[in-house]
């Protein structure tokens, strides 16, 4: 792979896919080729890339063939009928779903946090749910220091995290509405223009939904401790890039916010944003098309012995997604663990 | 006040004087007159109540004369210099401002969670904080039943927070984008359309906003618990009228998500709206215009020992304010509390 690898976009017309090719070419990703992949209806169209056109494959093993690495942004069920196909080819797969990311032989990466865990993989490395990469960003600074022994978080996501279906809907619907010209929702179950929909991917355990519990489950997996105590309620919000997190923490170690702002200012991939004096803390709108988790309002939990809140925000379809993907490609290539 | 009392609407023409107007219409509040005070701005204005036009007069001390209990939908500072007038007069005040809340001398009632401390008003009773409301209506039943020790609380709060201009910007921020036309913030800080803004009212403490401080100071008043341990993080969404609120509880003895149904179900003002397997919840668009307070999501907090998460949903202008102010008249009248 000296003169660069041979790189596979799977579900390069999505909303993940598409910035992943926008990503590739702002970060100078060292591809010799870049190879775009979709479903049947999307072959033949054409792709901007690098001041080209690339033409859509159908997803068909030979395309692997060609590839040395895949970057997956497709449902969960494709992942899993697409993959074999992959590793059959001895093409790595960098998976955007939700299909391999609790499978024990796969890692999960968030390079800033647990980059030695991708060492080992097998051929399949998962990229953690947008709005775990977003929380463990802004929190792994703050557990190495002192420990983290309890998270409560509440989220507030953007309607991206439904892709570009997702982010048609709220603009659509926002349309309509100032027109006065009623909406049927689509996408989502409910209106989400001026509405918050508690209720993310579906309900699994006691109560829960999948996507609270990929927050509980992943976050301990990348953390690396099993009993991490952990409590999520996300929340979908009419806002369209960026995803937003409210976390109270409880710490083993006791650390002050100013402790905090500072481990948090020097580690990677985190910007602080956090002075109410000039009423300066993250927001959605202001954070979209940037690849930092912002973290602000950071202050002692008043509510218990050693704690912090704080207000997290990131942009799901870049950090939370198309970014941290090839940030893994990075990892794996600087390493020549591949 | 045999035939009916002489009520003062103090504010008439704001956001929620007019609610209030509304709100004493459709409970058949047995008001033998109905005066309606603002600035001298507004003096001469008419507004609609129970078919018949009122003229708004100038609040002015004698005024006052004329009612035995006055509804103050006004600015703290605003009500600071008023209230006295009404004192001066044995008008009784029930206050929706901050600035009587935390008096030692002021009862700060929600009817259905402390009505008692109504009885020994001085003349003043307060109305507490919306989010304070919202959130110790869906509570106190299980304060009630096994007593909460920990409150753990994120809010998603509507621009009617901010009053008639709150609601005016959205409206129209949201005309303009659609348009094409650039927004320029000037009720709220930042933009309000398609973003969140973590900061509502102004910073006061360890980097803790005034209505994260009233939900925690208010809350221990109205629960008569002083040493309650409570965190706060209060945010200003895009929705119209309804704040939402994501709450994490640890109680004292252990109840079960199905217990919490069963005591919610049955508490007044409560509405349950809590079945997973038919989407159901509480969503703030659904819930406007409505006076009680909407709690689903409820389910045991995995990450401690003894807890709930639930998520809880009311209408800011009526049980927030309006409604609840006027419960409070109907409380004295009811109990002759006068």
């Amino acid at each position: 792979m000296a003169e660069g690898i041979k790189l596979a976009v799977v579900g390069a017309t999505g909303a993940v896919g598409q910035e992943m090719l926008k990503v590739l070419e702002q970060r100078k990703f060292p591809a010799s080729e870049v190879i775009c992949l979709a479903s049947e209806r999307s072959a033949g169209k054409k792709v901007a890339f690098q001041g080209q056109e690339l033409t859509i494959e159908a997803i068909r093993p030979e395309a692997f063939e060609r590839a040395d690495m895949a970057l997956f942004a497709i449902e969960s069920d494709v992942s899993r009928e697409v993959a074999p196909m992959a590793q059959a080819n001895h093409c790595i797969v960098i998976d955007n779903s939700n299909a391999f990311r609790m499978d024990k032989d796969v890692p999960l990466i968030v390079p800033e946090v647990n980059p030695q865990a991708a060492k080992n993989h097998q051929g399949i490395i998962a990229n953690p749910n947008c709005s775990t990469i977003i929380m463990v960003v802004a929190l792994n600074p703050i557990h190495q220091a002192v420990g983290i022994e309890h998270i409560t978080v509440s989220t507030y996501q953007a309607v991206s995290g439904a892709g570009k279906p997702g982010l048609e809907e709220l603009q659509e619907h926002v349309g309509n509405y100032v027109k006065g010209i009623p909406n049927t929702p689509k996408v989502f179950k409910h209106p989400i223009e001026f509405n918050l929909i508690p209720h993310i991917d579906v309900f699994v355990e006691e109560g829960y939904t999948k996507e609270e519990m990929k927050m509980v489950n992943e976050t301990r997996k990348i953390f690396g401790v099993p009993e991490m105590r952990i409590a999520a309620t996300t929340v979908r919000v009419p806002v369209f890039r960026s995803h937003s997190e409210s976390i109270n923490i409880e710490t083993k170690k006791a650390i002050t916010p100013e402790e905090a702002r500072e481990v948090l200012s020097k580690a990677p991939g985190v910007i602080v944003q956090d002075d109410p004096t000039k009423d300066l803390y993250p927001m959605p709108l202001l954070t979209s098309d940037t690849d930092e988790v912002y973290v602000g309002r950071i202050r002692r939990d008043i509510s218990v012995p050693q704690g912090l809140a704080m207000w997290v925000v990131g942009d799901q379809i870049r950090k939370g997604a198309a970014t941290n993907c090839i940030q893994i490609a990075e990892l794996l290539l600087q390493n020549k663990w591949y």
